[in-house]
């Protein structure tokens, strides 16, 4: 069965490497570099699926497997239609592979060759996830793009237990892209996740290794985890260069808004995070020019939008008075109004990348950006 | 200075009184019957001021003096052009006058003839409402309705109780009418409001000292304080035939959606509550043929909307299923989604009565809906 999934590189920056690129997919054309809205339970916390189209344009969100297949369940969603009939999403969706749930809700019971024994945070019942039973639960989710089960280590680990970690990471990618292969029917994609702490030479290898599946694209996992900001650049820096030109690279869970261009830079296609949809619900707003606190008095009787540059529904309506009235009044409508703010600023920040790559003017953007986040 | 202010009797049903009419404000003109959303604290809950308008329709919302005395403050609304530029809602507002907050939020210190003095449910601060600094505040807050100072007596009370509070209603009534007739401008209509327990012989006094105010519209208060229903609807019989037929007929605080016609079936044009969004919080949606408890198991992969007759957002794209998902996992799309389809139907249900009066099928459509809700 054939398959519309295809990325296709538009243009290329020659000084950075930065990448501009269309991913075709089942659910429409992804335009990169792209940031997708964690949706972790199926839902993005407080935006409507119509308003993520009209207000923010999002081509692609993220689903998170170890959440819905504790609730609802796997088989819930298959006989709802996978996720995009399940949430009514007609666009694509990504979904991680629970990984880094199940190492990092502290649900972790034991890591096995075979994969690993955990507990539900939710009633602490026990599950195991293997690397192919991660699969069937993308497969039954039907997402897009489905990730492999990896082993996330927390920062610091010593070399010896990174090498460990990481040789798994691999031998589990192994499993896993064998069981999607058996199973590709063409509407889903499936990414492998390097790993390696932060030792370069683990990253290597373990991004030669999983070069050897040809896979749909990669990812960069195991960053965001507490390292210093320069030392997941760095990883990225050694990582990125390894993979195939052909392939979109996906950094997962990265990052605050001066971060989204850095990654750029170093030749990213993807990114995550749930950074502007936690900070808006609790009360920090990104902005062009730096970060709006909006329970500060200052905005007590203050008429003027949060980011006067911004034309999301919250910036062409409503004051920061208003604005931290309903934070401070507890109002639910005030988490609306500063995600969509706040998801709408990362995504015109990833236009305006894409826009810059496509007109050859991406170094200057980035050293702009550069000059106004120091 | 004139005044668009007006109330326009459109149709009277012969059989039972209930009337269409239209009433005219500075933001808009509103049919009646009309239900009014309760936006508490300068926001209905979970819902966009965009979406009251482009998926309710909703003519005229009501907000909370208590709520919005104590913050964000008066002055600081009325320096962002009062409620409507606070807000940015460009419709009609109708604002209580705090009476019911202070008496039913247990931070009641102290009635006086002068006024009450009442303690801050936020930080314990004490406070007086004066029958004259109620309606300068909602100057403030510059509703297009505002509504006098009363006091709200805990049900049940003695006919002696009850006569001493509705004497002070009434002298508080004149007062702040007085203070109103004052500073009216033709910006702000003004509603005393009748009161009386559950005495018709005090409802009835009440409602003719009432009178002698020539008022621009009357409400009904004091009703939905833990009496039966037909206590509620036998107060609403007892005193709207006594209040001027051209003016608009306001009951406070009711009701659940069988009771709609009925206060329609007595001659009242306007209600208000917060049991559709509270409700919708809670799991509950009401439907044409009943209520929908969604956490019910019996929905856990149920491919139907909540009400396959209702045309709202939400029963337009997402299954019962999903739906309960979402209450489940507490995922806040939850609430807008069910606030949205109850408010929806309430103002269906007001726009159903509103064109069977005008048909003149109205007492048709009260025995068709007796009928359901048996």
């Amino acid at each position: 069965m054939g398959s519309v999934f295809r990325f296709e590189l538009q243009a290329v920056c020659p000084e950075t490497g930065a990448r501009a690129g269309l991913l075709h997919t089942p659910h429409g054309v992804i335009e990169t570099p792209v940031f997708m809205p964690v949706g972790t339970q199926a839902a993005i916390k407080g935006v409507l699926q119509r308003d993520l189209i009209s207000d923010l344009d999002a081509k692609i969100i993220l689903a998170n497997t170890y959440h819905l297949f504790l609730r609802p369940g796997p088989e819930v969603v298959r006989a709802l239609g996978g996720l995009h009939g399940f949430m009514n999403w007609p666009r694509a969706v990504l979904t991680d592979s629970g990984g880094f749930q199940v190492f990092s809700l502290d649900t972790l019971r034991k890591v096995t060759e075979e994969g690993v024994l955990f507990r539900s945070h939710l009633n602490g019942d026990q599950h195991m996830f293997t690397p192919e039973s991660t699969i069937d639960v993308q497969r039954a989710l039907g997402s897009d793009i489905m990730m492999v089960l990896d082993e996330c280590l927390a920062y610091p680990a010593s070399h010896e237990a990174a090498r460990a970690s990481t040789d798994r990471t691999v031998r589990w990618a192994r499993a896993a892209y064998t069981h999607y292969r058996q199973h590709a029917d063409g509407t889903q994609n499936c990414f492998p996740i390097v790993q390696g702490s932060m030792f370069p030479d683990l990253r290597r290898q373990c991004a030669e290794q999983l070069l050897e599946l040809d896979a749909d694209g990669y990812a960069i996992g195991g960053l965001s985890v507490g390292e210093p900001r320069a030392l997941s650049l760095e990883m990225t820096e050694v990582v990125a260069p390894l993979l195939p030109p052909g392939r979109p690279r996906y950094v997962m869970g990265v990052g605050m808004p001066d971060e989204l261009p850095e990654y750029v830079a170093r030749g990213i296609d993807m990114m995550d995070c749930v950074l502007p949809s936690r900070n808006a619900r609790n009360g920090y707003f990104f902005t062009l020019t730096g970060r709006v606190v909006i329970k500060q008095s200052q905005y007590k009787d203050d008429a003027a939008p949060i980011d006067s540059n911004c034309s999301c529904y919250t910036c062409r309506n409503f004051s920061r008075a208003y604005l931290r009235h309903l934070f401070l009044a507890g109002e639910m409508t005030f988490s609306t109004l500063a995600t969509l703010h706040n998801l709408r600023r990362y995504l015109d920040i990833m236009r305006e990348i894409r826009e810059s790559i496509l007109d050859g003017k991406f170094p200057a953007y980035l050293r702009e950006r550069r000059k106004v986040s120091e």
